[in-house]
């Protein structure tokens, strides 16, 4: 078989092995994935501003798809809460009002997804995602739960409400609080207390009782699926769609339908932005997903084979109804628990959930909303988790400057705005952080060869000798520093003779720096003082040499700082380093 | 008097000791200047897309503001050629045609220029320009250069044309060949040639002849006022301004007049991208040349006080109908050559400019076109200069694709596309060189205390202990990366027992990085295998006791890369490292 498609096609390295003890075990995780997915996916197709029916739709051809190009073996892929709210706002900033045309919308955005996450992989170009800091993703992730919730007390209230932030949205809800629908209200605020009790104390008082702990754990997952049918029970008995309890109503059943992307160019430069942030947010959530529960199996993932598989996802999403999709964090940690063993888990997930949009779906015309709104809010306030900021606190100020500003722009400002916000400050504060190298002047610890900052130790120097540690590798941003530096600290000294730059924690000299050494160069030669090296390191030595740097030089280049030391300031002369 | 007026005005620490040796010396490097500097403004301003008398206005009120506030003692400012090309596409990007509203954004566009160096200056950002590396400057100088140049072969050949950038600008050219006017060519023609021959060939002749080598180059520079005089009195005498050569016309004279900026908030939001760029890029170009002059006479300048004294000149071109001004390189060079002492320089030349304006303008109504697009070809093909294509691909393949990409792109999309794309790159670039960075398996070298490379070096290695040098800062960038490449090298190996990250050159770690040290931490004790540290820097050390991580350590931490090998290939214990 040749090479490449054993790399493209994962499914043909573990479909090769695939035998009935793994089929067992795959399928029993997918029976639990598939109840806990059903409520979930209809969720959040209402978090996303979209039909029902498009939620099990994004949960079936997906998954599929993800089980043949997918690396991990127990990521769960669908409709996730914060891609949904994501959704909602790309969606909605193209203005449209016709349910149709929303729907095409929501396509297109999986099909630019998919194709953005497809190249990112083909290309290889995984390494991007590390440009969001961990601290920015979670403080995005506890700010996005919150909007989540707020978003969805309107459905709990029963009110019209909405807001792109979450002011607005409170704003919306206060304005709108003497229409609360007490049918509705009852309803929610039961279904909230009885999930937020299956999660916290169902599991306990079973295991008390003498149930299995594997047991306990499945009854805990199949909560939503109880308050589901309860709930919609008592609608249906009780009549109360009359008395204005809002309901999910017909969902059409059968099989996904096939749908085609807009290829409007005006539909696509609008939501292109919108793409590259939902692919890059879903992708890192993902990915630190599965290479979590793959290292727990000593297994590996290959994260630009990932991209792949999320990006087929994501296509397949949007020829089949659905809307952008990614990995999922607890679903897939159910899989994993439940014993999932390859990614087939997946795809008979898929079969479930395609079996629940031919047959149950008209059993769930009295669905009410509010229970789905207790799930997303239940579900997604355990996203919420402000030690980020205590933790950024301790650690770094400029982490933690990062982690609020993220905080603070998605709540006030929106998901889109915040994310963009984070990445931006991110790269900024590290080019700030490294545009000020630390520097030290450091002279000989007296009886040793080492050498420590002058300012921290007792140590020997010479008037004529100035030895500066460099403690960054030189690069565009810093290098006019270091020419300020050098200069200030040697115009005024009339005695200095030498300055010797310490290079141990030089990892890199750009061409940049490069010019600024030569700047250097010239200005001390015009003092009358000479520059030194030391302790260069290989890389930077071999750049070095292809520059005139090194014969322009009036100084030398020394291996160690003690030879510097003892050659400069009246010692034995030691040999001069091979250049 | 109070330390901040001293601070934020530097003419009260020179103005104190100026004398009368002092003032000669100012006074006659003014009038050299001012004698380059008319025609320069004149042609700037036709660069612009202006009329003449702005690039006048331009260069009086503005330099008396830099007189007050800049700390450079010889830079001189005002209308420069690249920021004239920025001025035009910003101001093209409005889409104008009535002159009034064309001039009223140009004063906008020195006004919000001037309004943000002054605020980058008073917040001390002065560094924000570091993020331009040196290779894009040059790129985008050269670049610009030609793009100047191919825009004023119009008027060389009398024809009209326009376009944004090279492709467009010689197409329109061509189209327009056969309309060439031979008198504006012949002058263009000649002025170009004398232009060229004054540069090269003057100097040398004049030197010949026993002329000092100070008047000789006094001459030089007095090259385009000759060219001037000359054509003008050929287009006056035979009366060629009837036979279709474009001259000047009428320049109003008198006093610079009173202006304000536009308020309106549209044309802000329009010109606001446009005037960072120009102050970013006028900036970097003016402060690169003043410190360049203030060390040959070991003096310093302010970085920041430098922002304030360009925002309020270029505030001061905003009132009194002038655009957007910088220190000019050539300019500054021969005021210093000719021996300005202090910024007072820069206040004569502005009135000698004043008396330009005054007394000159009527005899300049038959000045040609021709001749000032010569002055600007000869200036401006000085900054042309491609050996920085070749100096980075010498030196790193990083810098030359930024470089290239940045001439590229500036060539054929515009001068704002391009250095936007320039910065951008280096920043991306930067991050994608320190995402992967040099991790080395080192061993012990027999015989010594020093550990090198096992690729490169016969050293002595033990199979349960793997030591890794990580040469780069651990941040948000690439904290992945070593994740993977830790996970990579242990989960096949399972006679492993002990992963030793050795940190000499490791000056900095985020919390990103915290969090994956942590994440390979738990994945280490999973495999059984103890994570240890050796030669960690003092400040990072000091961020990490800030966490729990050094608690959670299953391994030790080691002041030397010799003593954890003692300890742990089975060698002698030595001490463990006071934490």
């Amino acid at each position: 078989m040749p090479a490449f498609l054993r790399r493209y096609l994962p499914i043909l390295d573990w479909g090769s092995q695939y035998d009935r003890q793994t089929f067992e075990s795959d399928a029993l995780a997918a029976v639990i994935v598939t109840i806990m997915l059903i409520p979930q996916s209809l969720a959040y197709a209402l978090l996303a501003g979209l039909p029902a029916e498009m939620g099990l739709y994004a949960s079936i051809l997906p998954l599929v798809a993800y089980a043949v190009f997918g690396t991990s073996r127990a990521l769960a892929v669908g409709p996730v809460a914060v891609v949904s709210l994501m959704t909602a706002a790309a969606v909605g900033n193209l203005g449209l009002s016709d349910p149709g045309a929303i729907a095409l919308a929501a396509v297109t955005l999986a099909f630019l997804s998919g194709l953005f996450l497809t190249a990112m992989g083909l290309f290889r170009l995984g390494f991007v995602a590390n440009f969001l800091s961990h601290p920015v993703i979670a403080g995005f992730i506890t700010a996005s739960g919150i909007l989540i919730a707020a978003s969805q007390l309107k459905h709990i209230l029963g009110i019209p409400a909405s807001g792109h932030n979450l002011l607005e949205t409170l704003e919306s809800l206060l304005a709108h609080l003497g229409q609360t629908n007490l049918w509705t209200l009852a309803i929610g605020v039961a279904a909230t207390g009885f999930l937020f009790w299956v999660r916290k104390g169902l599991k306990p008082l079973l295991r008390a009782r003498g149930v299995s702990a594997r047991m306990a754990d499945i009854a805990a997952k199949a909560g939503p699926v109880a308050a589901v049918v309860v709930t919609t029970l008592f609608v249906w008995i009780l009549g109360l769609d009359q008395r204005g309890v809002a309901i999910v109503g017909e969902i059409p059943g059968g099989l996904p339908p096939l749908t085609a992307p807009s290829f409007d160019l005006g539909m696509w430069s609008t939501l292109i932005g919108s793409a590259i942030l939902i692919s890059i947010i879903g992708f890192v959530e993902s990915v630190s997903v599965a290479q979590t529960l793959a290292a727990k199996r000593r297994q590996r993932i290959d994260p630009d084979q990932e991209l792949i598989g999320l990006g087929t996802s994501n296509i397949a999403a949007a020829i089949s109804g659905g809307y952008p999709v990614t990995g999922g964090f607890s679903r897939s940690v159910v899989n994993f628990d439940a014993g999932a063993e390859t990614p087939a888990a997946g795809a008979f997930t898929a079969l479930g959930i395609l079996l629940a949009a031919l047959v149950l779906t008209p059993l769930l015309f009295f669905l009410p909303k509010a229970t789905l709104a207790a799930t997303i809010i239940v579900a997604v306030l355990s996203l919420v988790d402000f030690s980020i900021l205590k933790r950024a606190w301790t650690f770094s100020r400029a982490d933690f400057f990062a982690v609020s500003a993220t905080i603070l722009l998605t709540l006030g400002m929106g998901v889109e705005a915040g994310v963009s916000a984070g990445v931006v400050l991110s790269i900024f504060l590290h080019l700030y952080k490294t545009s000020r190298p630390h520097v030290a002047e450091i002279g000989l610890v007296p009886g040793t060869q080492h050498f420590r900052n002058i300012c921290r130790h007792r140590v020997m120097t010479d008037p004529a000798v100035v030895t500066l540690r460099v403690d960054e590798s030189l690069y565009f941003a810093n290098a006019r520093f270091l020419e300020d530096y050098i200069y200030d600290r040697v115009v005024k000294d009339t005695r200095l003779k030498h300055v010797v730059l310490n290079f141990p924690a030089v990892n890199e000299v750009d061409l940049s720096a490069l010019e600024s050494l030569e700047s250097i160069l010239l200005r001390l030669k015009d003092l009358g003082i000479k520059l030194h090296l030391s302790e260069v390191k290989g890389p930077v030595m071999d750049r070095l040499k292809r520059s005139h740097f090194l014969d322009e030089m009036n100084g030398r280049v020394f291996l160690s700082q003690y030879d510097a030391w003892m050659a400069l300031s009246g010692g034995e002369e030691p040999a001069q380093a091979a250049e």
